[in-house]
């Protein structure tokens, strides 16, 4: 089973991370980002997005980190990291679209101005951050994870960009219950890190 | 089960729509999208996002249309809709990712700038748009729908602010492919329209 990955994009960070935590091996291809390799044909021929990780197993080929998480977990069947009951499973999947929509257009986008250099509307980024970062610490008040009271894909969605949110310029220390979430998820066996992260 | 819901909101016909094709019965909640109601303490103590649709089923609290889309459809084991087999359901997945990110912040924005009078920075929806819709466009050259060979909520996902991009400035005559498969959506038994669809 092929990654195509980049180590400094919390999107394949997801899947690296989840693979380790449930001990799913994982043949990782390292895709030379700088150098625009993910708009290239034989990547543009597995992704029309021109976007990375694409998970490649036999003839199945896979774009976005989301439903990557959601193949390896069913693939494995991995009821504690996404149930198949339809409450439970849905429950996970609240944070999935909001690690598409608000992680991604927040803190992810904000890192992207700031150490990649897009031109995104900075300010833009950084209030969507602020108001994600205040949902998440308000639901880690009464919540160890984010879903079902113990770890789901749906951490191993939302936490990437989270950690590496000072690289965007924005930090975590208002944040108390994120970054106690944040230590949890690093307590977990199996961990494993990305560079920038808190 | 209830549908908290708003007639203009996209999103809350995501939830509608889909009902209607698979005959899911739903109570309909209009809400006073006008007046502030989703951000009144009622309804964010159902949802702290402060945002509708919020589905409420029994003890069963929803939030984002794309997770309750999941929901029904597993609920009712509709397998066509949402396969439980990993790959197709990774699939569908995929799309529910595009309807979270590039749909919501490329013709959702734009018309939320238009219709609505957010403070949103307006060239940037429109890019977005023009890339999502050219994917779209070209994803629909070789396909009728956009998983599976068949309807699944990955279309009731992406189809609503693709349909109603107009209304955001959007032309969508130079998107053929994306003409006709509205109009195939438009032809499945149940289909119901929302105001502004093209």
């Amino acid at each position: 089973m092929k990654l195509y990955d980049l180590e400094l994009s919390g999107n394949c960070y997801k899947v690296r991370l989840f693979a380790a935590l449930a001990n799913i091996e994982l043949e990782i291809v390292p895709v030379d980002f700088l150098a625009g390799e993910h708009k290239g044909a034989a990547m543009l021929a597995l992704n029309p997005f021109g976007e990375i990780p694409i998970l490649v197993h036999g003839e199945v080929v896979l774009r976005d980190a989301q439903a990557i998480l959601v193949y390896l977990a069913r693939l494995h069947d991995l009821e504690s990291w996404l149930p198949s009951e339809p409450q439970q499973m849905a429950e996970v999947q609240q944070w999935l679209a909001t690690a598409a929509n608000e992680i991604q257009h927040g803190p992810n986008a904000a890192r992207l101005v700031d150490k990649f250099g897009y031109e995104l509307d900075k300010p833009t980024t950084l209030v969507t951050s602020a108001r994600i970062l205040g949902l998440l610490n308000d639901h880690l008040t009464e919540h160890d994870w984010l879903a079902l009271g113990h770890p789901t894909i749906a951490d191993c969605a939302v936490m990437p960009y989270v950690a590496i949110a000072p690289e965007g310029g924005i930090a975590l220390d208002d944040y108390p219950n994120v970054l106690a979430w944040i230590d949890r998820i690093k307590q977990l066996p199996g961990f494993i890190g990305m560079p920038g992260q808190v």
